[in-house]
């Protein structure tokens, strides 16, 4: 009975660097283009928005970035975070695979987020900028710039989608709670609020137009700049502790992970575990599948096409090349409000482009159904978009049971879903609806693509 | 800048046993009183509700009871818990004390009561029985024991009182998540709630009223137990297993506390911190001081009275000695649901009398200053209820301030706040109430109490 559940690593083993997986990636990222000129964005054109250190995190060709003491003493209120055997999940499902998972959700924030959200505010604030302005939709990355702002003393603002901002007032509280202010998007703030709402002044609001109002505001205050919770090649580098310290884990549990999962809305979460065992693969042979869980309703990365686009819906943000559904796509209202946005981070869309992360798509209901299951077994309770990643995982464990392998399964456990509670209602009361594929919506989408030529 | 913030002992360390108070009490506690007869209750009045293996815990003159290897194997969930250095807040209150504090909300269901609800969900399923009523207030208690129902495959049903259920409705939601029945108290399912709602049909229920409809289910239906999350001996045993973590914990880092706090409700969570440190002061001498805080609106052990009565507002539970407002007392709506209750653990109380433990009352708005104050320099949002101990708690370290004292203060923090954000809330837009000591009503209620001569 006495079986090993989690291994939590002493605070000094919390990584010193980050992993950058830019220099050894299959092919270079093609080049990010300013949306003004159509030339390659260069760092200067960022400098509006972002502190140089940030710009140079977001271009370098190092494999690995120190991270700077001052965050790491921040990060020791929640890192290491556990890893944990699933034994009572294994027992449910019968299967003979190790499952594994990296909670995430012990952060005061309750997700990943506050990894880069620690990091950028640090920045920022070693730059002189006292103030930052952000998006958020279901307020995980809200609520963790609000904590990283409340630690580190600076001033936050966060555009907030305005369904989410209704929806889910507790995430809207929790951002109050850390000092921040928190208004519904789109709002009379900024040109490109107002552009929207003139249009349609009943707009539920979306990521899209979120980014392009705190985007905005920041490009136009001198004393602000903007901080984003994904997407970007900085944001997801410094998500690489999870890995880092998965990796550490493994290394005194004496097994290494066959199969490693996670869900994707912009990618952070998933890259952040993967990225150093993706090294591992590219660098040093290791024969590890990775498997990156998105909704149907936002099928970006099994639907959408591979192509340069914008990152927001007002084209206030660089054009990148990834996966993308269209910059004016608006996904259908589920509940994993982290997974409906129209792209996808550059270096994973480019290792899904080369084969080296598979894709799949589930439907909300499937999902949920493997939280519940996942939250009797384990007892903590999923965040929706954590609920993705769960479906992928209970797959595998299933398809180990029937061909007879003992595998190890990691998966991120992205964030808890105390603040989703009404989804899990919705759910149980069967009022929870399965989008089919939006075709229509994101062929009209895709029309609207921007021409660049390199 | 490199400091160490926390420390989180391996798995291997969580105590093999509990600490039980009772044969090193200054004097032995007063029997309990069978309501029906008037005489000391035996083992066999507690059979209809309670497994033979509690009932000797609630009795025990051991000064230790070995924890189950399966429940210790449970408890690898999220034990041990961390203990914390607050080194944040004691900036920014600029004190020479060291604060740290016990993180309980690292639990599935974000507090300290999954400790007892698994153990009793186990000795009951060792007992045959496979279904367990309970009551709960603010939701805490009722989703520890769904928690533990689901980890232990027991079925589970709570009384939850009306108001709450009402205004808490995402408590009841992760409670229906994993799997247990939830129903509104007072409710037509048993004698004493229909008593009540044919005296006053919209009564908003109270935990008073819940126990006793949690406890008649389970007397009169023979596959069905009652299980309580506070107040009684075994309840508080099982929440040693805090106190022992925080003494190995302080050897690790070689300090030790010189004051003890925690907030109380029925008593649970401050004495499974205090009791071990207790120990070392009744027979070793280390003086540590020790401090409850409880709310103004419901001052059991600061303005009730050491007297037998019951610990339900039905008169169905065995008269206890104990400090108390009157089983009849319905508390002002504070939104410190689990500080709501008329009654103390009979042996919390005894200490109090005996001037070992002080106890000090504050104003809710008080209280939410002080966790703000907190969540902005810690991270981790409270709830309401310890809340009160971090008001203790900063009183203390700003004394410390004042005298230039380098004390070591710690203290309880029993659970996170992510289903109090209502709270929150209304105290931020300054519509929390700070109810005044409600003498007239405690005086009326104590005309009630049972006569009872030993």
């Amino acid at each position: 009975m006495s079986e090993r559940v989690k291994i939590i690593l002493d605070e000094k083993y919390i990584p010193d660097r980050w992993y950058n997986i830019l220099p050894d990636m299959p092919e270079p990222l093609a080049p990010v283009i300013n949306p003004n000129t159509g030339k390659p964005a260069t760092a200067n054109d960022l400098r509006p928005i972002f502190p140089m250190a940030l710009i140079e995190q977001e271009m370098s060709q190092e494999q690995y970035i120190p991270i700077p003491e001052d965050v790491r003493q921040i990060y020791k209120l929640w890192r290491p975070t556990p890893v944990y055997r699933a034994r009572n999940l294994e027992k449910v499902l019968g299967t003979p695979a190790r499952i594994y998972y990296k909670y995430e959700g012990a952060s005061p924030a309750g997700s990943h987020k506050p990894n880069t959200a620690v990091a950028q505010a640090y920045y920022n604030k070693k730059a002189g900028i006292n103030r930052l302005t952000t998006e958020t939709g279901a307020g995980q990355w809200g609520s963790a710039l609000a904590l990283a702002g409340s630690l580190l003393d600076l001033e936050v603002k966060v555009y907030m989608v305005k369904i989410s901002y209704e929806q889910k007032p507790y995430r809207r509280s929790m951002i109050q709670a850390w000092g921040a202010t928190v208004i519904p998007s789109p709002s009379r703030e900024t040109n490109s609020g107002r552009a929207i709402l003139a249009h349609d002044p009943d707009t539920t609001g979306s990521l899209g137009i979120a980014i392009s109002e705190a985007v905005e505001e920041a490009a136009t205050r001198p004393d602000t700049n903007y901080a984003l919770g994904s997407v970007l090649n900085h944001v997801l580098l410094h998500q690489t502790v999870v890995g880092e310290e998965a990796m550490m884990a493994f290394k005194e549990l004496g097994d290494y992970p066959d199969v490693v999962i996670g869900c994707v809305g912009g990618g952070s979460n998933y890259a952040g575990l993967a990225y150093p065992f993706m090294r591992e693969r590219l660098l040093n042979g290791k024969e590890t599948k990775f498997i990156a869980a998105e909704p149907e309703a936002c099928p970006t990365l099994t639907k959408g096409v591979y192509a340069y686009d914008y990152g927001d819906t007002g084209k206030m943000t660089p054009i990148i090349m990834m996966h993308t559904l269209g910059h004016t796509f608006v996904p259908p209202g589920i509940h994993a409000g982290g997974l409906r946005y129209h792209g996808m981070a550059p270096s994973l869309s480019s290792l899904v482009k080369h084969g080296l992360i598979e894709a799949r798509a589930y439907h909300q209901n499937a999902a949920f159904d493997a939280a519940v299951t996942f939250a009797r077994a384990e007892g903590f309770v999923p965040a929706p978009e954590t609920a993705h990643a769960i479906k992928a995982t209970i797959d595998e464990a299933l398809k180990a049971k029937e061909l007879g392998e003992e595998k190890a399964i990691l998966f991120n456990f992205s964030g808890h879903g105390h603040f989703d509670m009404a989804a899990y209602d919705a759910y149980f009361a069967g009022n929870l609806k399965d989008y089919s594929y939006p075709e229509e919506k994101v062929r009209e989408a895709l029309k609207y693509l921007p021409k660049v030529e390199v």
